[in-house]
């Protein structure tokens, strides 16, 4: 099977950092993106030139850092918008602008008191202005999730001949289910019949929980690209989160997919992210979480230590992780209580696990986590019997 | 179109409770069940009696604590576990003992050391041996997810003739993509003969964030119950989150589901099992996150001050959430400000917001969020130079 590049476009910069309380300086946002190029992400979107001086500088002084990553300004269907975009991406060796306009009925209606005409009317307008700057023109269909098919289906060929070298589908509410957000690619696929002059991106949100399923449903559809933030973060609940496209991807093969993302870079770049942006993690976030290759259970426990793969798709240093945590609580059993007196040196019999079990058991009830010193002890208190 | 319902089995207390540092005592485990029991879930996994005398106690007095729900009690494929979970159950009105054992190739060999005829007759000596106890029992067949869906046909079929009435297919490891295990439901559905005399249950694991979507393409296939969590709380990176599942299902009418879960009693339970547990929940967290509901974007935020159903499919109260957040940041527009300003008493015309916002975009590009006190020094300033 031929494998088929997946393009990953980040926007930690633009539709993650405009989350409360997640502001940078444009310092700690070339920081970012610096190491967003080394973790081996495609297209950077960098901010949004027009919405304050702050923004317009960071976007620029991205496109003086990058070396070889897409440097991407969003902006509205507005002529000054693109106009900003164009002056902030001046440096950038490989500049592309964003720019677009709401294509539901709804935000047709309720934001522009317009009619269908006229917005693909401005569409159409808002990518040849964009196309006077430069080559690599993406256009998004925002709230595309509700938006008409056969509607939506004639605005992306509009600006596809306009000359939009990506096209943007966002699911902005997260309203989609997989399979309906992978019809809605389908459809386009089938229906427009420049579609093979433009690359179709995937932007999806998580209010719904999501945002990881409908845009791999999208790429399995057609689409080519996936818009996403590193631990999902994004307005409301946040975007598809990067680290998770990137290993599902790598770990289906089947689906003959790749990216050019380094994974054993995803838990660095995930604690970078957070420490500068003051956003927790929360400990079961896949992938990035702290908690994620702790297993706790007895059961598991036993099956891990006996071979990894009964409870693990993922080596974690694949992934950058620290390795696996064996965590002893009022859940685990006699393996994993023997597995780790052997880490601290005491080689126990089944008869003398059997012993010390009970006592286990006792300090796990009474406490969240038994640790080594309490282990210690227990193995005194053992030999001092014998 | 008929409504058909979705069962909610609720796993916090065991699935979720055996995680690092989830750990609780009896007491804050009836006060929790007590709450699922009010939000209306169907299934309450109270512990795995078994493993510890502390896990005992919790299941006896959850038994006794409830008085509608279901009680359920985890058990190995083992005599004594199933004893021991029937005895912790016995003052439940309506007790259910979960047994099962792992049925993929890896775990029949690298946990049992065992063969597939060996495991088949286990699974259902075991649920014989429950059968004696209570009359409902349900079986799970760990790692359905990588078990060969003929053999899994095979033993679904054996332990359902055994007396299984709920069959639980989790994909214990995370691993499939949602169509995958819609596609293994619906070969059970049209492979196993007797699947009439069953509920199929999903128990989905998020090691690729794809819990949530996997359990909803398992419902739509033809399963009748969802094992979730509070938070998606779980082993490694959790399980299904039950505010999803249940707001997937009410937001998506057409799918022709519903639950007995309250809404508006979603965040307060979420509140609850984070304080109690001590587990954070992250700010872009779908349904319970603190950010959940608020735009902080100029584009959203003059959409949403335009319609709320713009940037918000769900409003926050339905599920009791604080309202809608207008957040000012160095990303709001002219409207979110003049929306501001009307909120503190200031109904500035259009002129006045113009002379206003470079002022205000100033203090947002210094600062990560513009409060209500900077707002009314701009306003004194704006007043004095008129």
């Amino acid at each position: 099977m031929e494998e088929k590049k997946i393009h990953i476009f980040d926007t930690t910069l633009r539709d993650g950092e405009q989350v409360p309380g997640c502001k940078l300086n444009t310092k700690e946002k070339v920081e970012i993106a610096l190491q967003l190029e080394a973790l081996g992400v495609d297209v950077i979107e960098a901010g949004f030139p027009v919405s304050s001086p702050g923004d317009f500088q960071s976007v620029r002084d991205i496109s003086l850092a990058l070396k070889e990553t897409t440097v991407c300004g969003l902006s509205r269907a507005v002529l000054k918008d693109i106009e900003t975009a164009a002056e902030a991406l001046r440096h950038a060796r490989r500049p592309r602008i964003h720019t677009g306009i709401g294509t539901s009925d709804l935000h047709i209606r309720a934001k522009f008191n317009a009619t269908r005409a006229e917005i693909l009317e401005r569409a159409v307008q808002c990518v040849r202005w964009a196309k006077n700057f430069v080559d690599d023109v993406e256009f998004y269909a925002e709230d595309a999730g509700r938006t008409d098919n056969e509607y939506l289906a004639r605005v992306i060929e509009a600006v596809i001949r306009a000359g939009a070298t990506v096209v943007n589908i966002p699911d902005t509410t997260g309203y989609c289910l997989p399979y309906q957000y992978g019809e809605k690619i389908a459809y386009l696929i089938n229906n427009v019949p420049n579609i093979d002059r433009a690359v179709i991106s995937c932007h999806c949100h998580n209010d719904l929980g999501l945002a990881t399923a409908n845009a791999i449903a999208g790429v399995i559809a057609g689409a080519r690209q996936i818009e996403c933030t590193i631990n999902g973060l994004g307005e409301r609940a946040g975007n598809t989160a990067l680290e998770e496209v990137v290993m599902i991807i790598r770990q289906h093969q089947d689906l003959g997919f790749y990216t050019g993302v380094k994974p054993e870079q995803l838990n660095p770049m995930s604690r970078l992210v957070s420490d500068t942006m003051r956003m927790p993690v929360q400990p079961n976030k896949a992938i990035v979480g702290s908690n994620a290759f702790s297993h706790s259970s007895g059961i598991h426990q036993d099956g891990f230590l006996k071979n990894a793969q009964t409870y693990e798709i993922i080596a974690p240093e694949e992934v950058g992780a620290d390795s696996s945590k064996i965590v002893l609580t009022a859940r685990s059993g006699r393996s994993a209580l023997a597995y780790r007196f052997r880490k601290l040196g005491y080689d126990f019999n089944r008869d003398e696990v059997d012993e010390l079990y009970p006592l286990f058991l006792k300090t796990a009830d009474a406490k969240k986590e038994v640790k080594d010193d309490d282990l210690l002890q227990m193995a005194k208190a053992l030999s001092v019997a014998e």
